[in-house]
């Protein structure tokens, strides 16, 4: 059993959601290696002290740049926000250490696109964290297309509806910052619905949006915290709001196939509302990451009496199954998710494969996700660049 | 109780649920009005004959012109194929006699206006079959709106998917035929949708769209019959489909909020999947027609602790309520849907108000349509005209 | 085309639902007949007046043996609560009438066993109204039981849920009162439940069952009015309840399979929550009433990774599909539940077959009951007498 | 921050479970302690040897007795079959460490009762993992009763359905083992739902069951493995089945309630369908642990007109919220039901509190569960001794 250092720039809830995949890995997969959660870096000292005590790292730093530096770390992992993806990245691949980062990988298609030259130069391993596509219901309805069993995919309907921001009293978080964040909704949890798009279907050649910014000022918070959803702060200074709250847009695939995406943080009654369904020639695929446990799918060679939506709840049978739990229904929550993706990651580094997914699909998003901005802009059909 | 006479003109299944709803209608409402089925008209004098009998009309014909020039006759009844509407729509008027009408009103704007005029003129009740908005649970939605308990509404997220020619074997019906139709899925089932966006939200300003015919050859039928679905004819001979299998949208309502429809038949595993969703500043819709009883709505003033989607089955506490069953969840069905909809026909008719929908809405809805054809063909925004 | 005459006695909401199938039953079934509704009998002279009126009936009279004595008559159809339908029943089949009897086809098995000797005698049709058997769904139930989809019968699992009269001021129906009813949540709705294990599962042997009255005392209505639910009245006069709110019982079927059942109409949010599950060795079935168009079903000899319950809407391809609506999710509603039981009652007569179910099963049900309300007094396992 | 040694007895599923709870508590909630994963004792030392790798522990043996006998650990974990409970958890009181025991405490009643009588003695805390009361969810139910907002409550209708040894050819795992397991589906499922039972309703008084096993031969497993499920083994030697595959029982409980339980692992379609439903007199309550991050509640004092069960979403404003994820719908699987769990267990050893539950409720639901099986053999009610 190899042991590998880590090194985390980041204190929030991701780094929770990061280090407790890094602790827990070994118990539900065999990668072969063991991860020592080494330094955690965080905006000052006091915050990165409670950090690493919290989240068992043995160092703590307000330099994430001791963590570059760092000879004996390997891996770096990025959970801040957005803007400063960029800077730590490329020092973290220039450093030759592996890297995990969250999404989005930057905050448009320029800064990615600097990334990934970077990390490719280097050699070193790199994964974007969309994690959803890591659940196994949604890893089954890849598996059950690549099968054929629903035919030449029609469409792709995807939402993303939550509510957190939905009361114009929650608090201004960086995430409504367009220079930290780069965009609102779309870039939040938007680029997630792209990216299970893309994998699912084929790349989005096309897009043609519209955004929205429904509350225009928002209570401050202190620092940078990003607190959200409906803990409310008596601030009332309020600041500007200067991204999307929601975005939908069209879509048109390579492979031909249409669709629509729609992402918004006002829905009230929806809290993390990730679904998509999609329609082949030979049959139809449901998820609701709200009930995760679960992919709806229907076959049209089933008999005309007993054709209809099949629940199929993911268990061992099921891709991810012989690591997780023995029966279907014990549940997937977010641990299990992120401890798939860091399996995935580990895996990838110990058998020297690409990441699934990498900056490739990190930086593909971004240009998508700039394309549905630029459309929305312009109120026209735009093409992705590639 | 007044006795009014019907004459329908068309034999196939929407005849039947509106015969139905003619003898049904006054257990359920009192509306001070009983109707006599007269005359009923099809294509030839066998069906004709065959309609009357199962149907319950006292004469048959295969001249629709027999309706119109009897000056018995009070209403008339329009369940043929949309390239008929207009003239008989017209001739009916211009007879004096009021009109309830399927939807689409007719096959395109020009075709909607020509016969809004003269129903205007002729002064007499007309109605258009957007029977959907009926649904007891359809009005409670309204009603909510109505009494602002959602607030200021943001968007609308409208899907009508089924799956009776998802398989590319299944019958050439009219509804394929663009001459016959008008357009495919848009009209015959997109339509509704559009009702829902326009009765609930407010006017559609502007649109975005895009069509794909899935299936480009079908077997055709014997005569122009609707078998729809899984009934499969051993014909061989195949026909070519000239309209849309799926149309998706984007929507800029008048008041500001935005949206999106998708509509397909090519919808594996979804039947009457007519579903819409609502957000405003203060809650939430849902609403799916495929379990028409209920209507989910999330009330943003309900504390933290206890905030939700609920679901109301709708019974005697709501819109129609004393008129149905005596308690919720005995069941809404397609019948008590119908019925409905005559009801509040005689009811505009006895109260002299205009009926709703009335053409107007025909007309408004075939407007949008007529948008949305140019809009999918010239791949940008298109405005509604007026 | 026969003609044949109905008297009906009785002319509250279940005078409507059967006079509704009257109207509907040729428009959707071809069953070689027409139904004429020639008198309907009420408690006084405007009650039936006002009924005929309303239902269509051309003749009403307040003394329901004008029915029995007219020989014009073919067809009685007893709607009136419960202690009277032993008289008039027996009256009928004694004046050779056939006879659709709403359920429970009496108060007590000793009543039934009389009706029962009587209508056999006569060679009358006799038909008892357990109207919930006839829901699409559940007779595809009943199909996929009967090819051995779902293989020996286990075990089954059957709820009737109501909350008409969860609130303690919800008036004092006939329905709370023993002289009148018979028993109470168990005649008035725990009986569908039975017939439908009887149906579904086989006879049942034994019970062993828990009864509650949660409401002592409710407001009195004025005359014997049948007021359900949320309507409440201004009376402050209370009544004694002097019957079961809730019944829940175990149960031994004949064929070794076991199960439970349980029914109140005091459960907060539930309206028609009749729902049953079945597990075979090969297959599970599950059945909710609120969403009838539904059966979910679980085959065991689905691949391991694609097996789930799965949601079949009823349609074409289904029981009874040929005579309803042309797709799926058009929707069923007690108005097509109680056209069709129409349906087969008529199909009974014209083919002169025994009726599905006749009043073998609703004496067999009542003798299930009094088991029930017998097992729950002694407090001990009860064999069902036959 | 303290941290003290646990020493786990049991090297299967069950520890990798609490293992990953061990590692992951300081992460989520704020006990002011820490956990040392000291030693694992298995039943051979090649399964404790590479349980310790896998999970976490600096120790290993094959003797349990080393874990007893360390007087450097504080803690002893027992996730091991139910026979061997009783002697593990006398020694570990009696060695004065604090006791965490996978449910059932026991095989019976005597057992528990003599494990309890020591604890107490010994003053170490004690918990029984009846982990699924732990459920955001079910946390929130028992805090809306106790706040009233249902008012008194009626009835409990609980099931718990798993399909992995709906098979007859799944392997004999020592769960059909009366000699181990003490019971069958009993007391490895039914339990569960006792617990919630007795937490949320109140004591059981009278149980009324029936019991059947309905595969009696099943292939053997090497050694005393657990292999749930769909993992079927070539192995054609076939051991007998010894206990139940399915329990229904009748519940009175002490504060008037009445309610039915059914457990059974021959549920096709149902993997871990833990469900429960209370009526009060002022609303109901719906829980399903396959969809455990909802939890369905209908309030009386609603308006008529907006009165349904409402699905909340537990997140930050519900129990244990603060220590979990930022938003509802993230995700709780059963890595955060097991997390809380030992949080509520460390939090009772730091605050030096009575553990929730104790094996106090683990020796209750132990007589309760004896008084099932008496119950089932003399086929009539019995009483819960105490």
């Amino acid at each position: 059993m190899k042991t590998m250092k880590v090194g985390m720039i980041g204190g929030e809830f991701m780094a929770k959601a990061h280090s407790l995949a890094m602790a827990a890995v070994p118990m539900f997969f065999e990668d072969g290696v063991r991860l020592e959660k080494h330094t955690i870096a965080d905006i000052d000292k006091d915050s990165a002290k409670g950090a690493a005590s919290k989240l068992g790292f043995s160092h703590y730093t307000d330099d994430w740049k001791t963590i570059i530096n760092n000879p004996e770390i390997d891996i770096v992992d990025i959970v801040t926000p957005n803007h400063l993806h960029e800077e730590m990245a490329i020092a973290a691949a220039e450093a030759g250490k592996h890297i995990i980062c969250e999404k989005p990988l930057g905050r448009n298609a320029e800064e990615t696109a600097r990334i990934l030259e970077v990390v490719e130069k280097a050699g070193v391993k790199h994964m974007v964290a969309f994690n959803y596509r890591k659940t196994p219901a949604v890893a089954l309805a890849k598996k059950y297309i690549e099968e054929g069993s629903i035919g030449k995919i029609l469409n792709f309907r995807g939402t993303y509806l939550q509510d957190w921001s939905a009361d114009p009293n929650s608090p201004l978080s960086w995430r409504f910052n367009k220079e930290i964040a780069g965009s609102g909704t779309l870039g939040d949890i938007g680029t997630h619905v792209l990216d299970l798009a893309h994998y699912l279907v084929s790349d989005i050649a096309e897009v043609n949006a519209i955004t929205r910014t429904w509350v225009e000022e928002r209570p401050t918070q202190d620092a940078q915290t990003d607190s959200l959803g409906t803990i409310k702060k008596g601030n009332i200074n309020k600041g500007k709001v200067t991204v999307d709250d929601e975005v939908i847009t069209l879509l048109k695939f390579s492979n031909g196939a249409i669709g629509s995406l729609e992402a918004t943080r006002n829905a009230w009654g929806r809290h993390n509302f990730l679904t998509f369904e999609i329609h082949g020639e030979k049959g139809s695929l449901f998820f609701n990451y709200e009930r995760r446990d679960e992919l709806q799918v229907c076959f049209s060679d089933d008999p005309d009496d007993r054709r209809g939506y099949k629940t199929v709840y993911t268990g061992v049978s099921h891709p991810y199954g012989e690591g997780l739990w023995p029966i279907p229904g014990l549940g997937i929550g977010y641990s299990e998710v992120k401890i798939i993706e860091m399996h995935d990651f580990l895996s990838a580094i110990m058998n020297d494969k690409e990441c699934q997914p990498s900056f490739k699909e990190g930086h593909r998003i971004a240009q998508v996700t700039d394309a549905i901005l630029t459309s929305a802009e312009n109120q026209q059909w735009t093409k992705t660049k590639q």
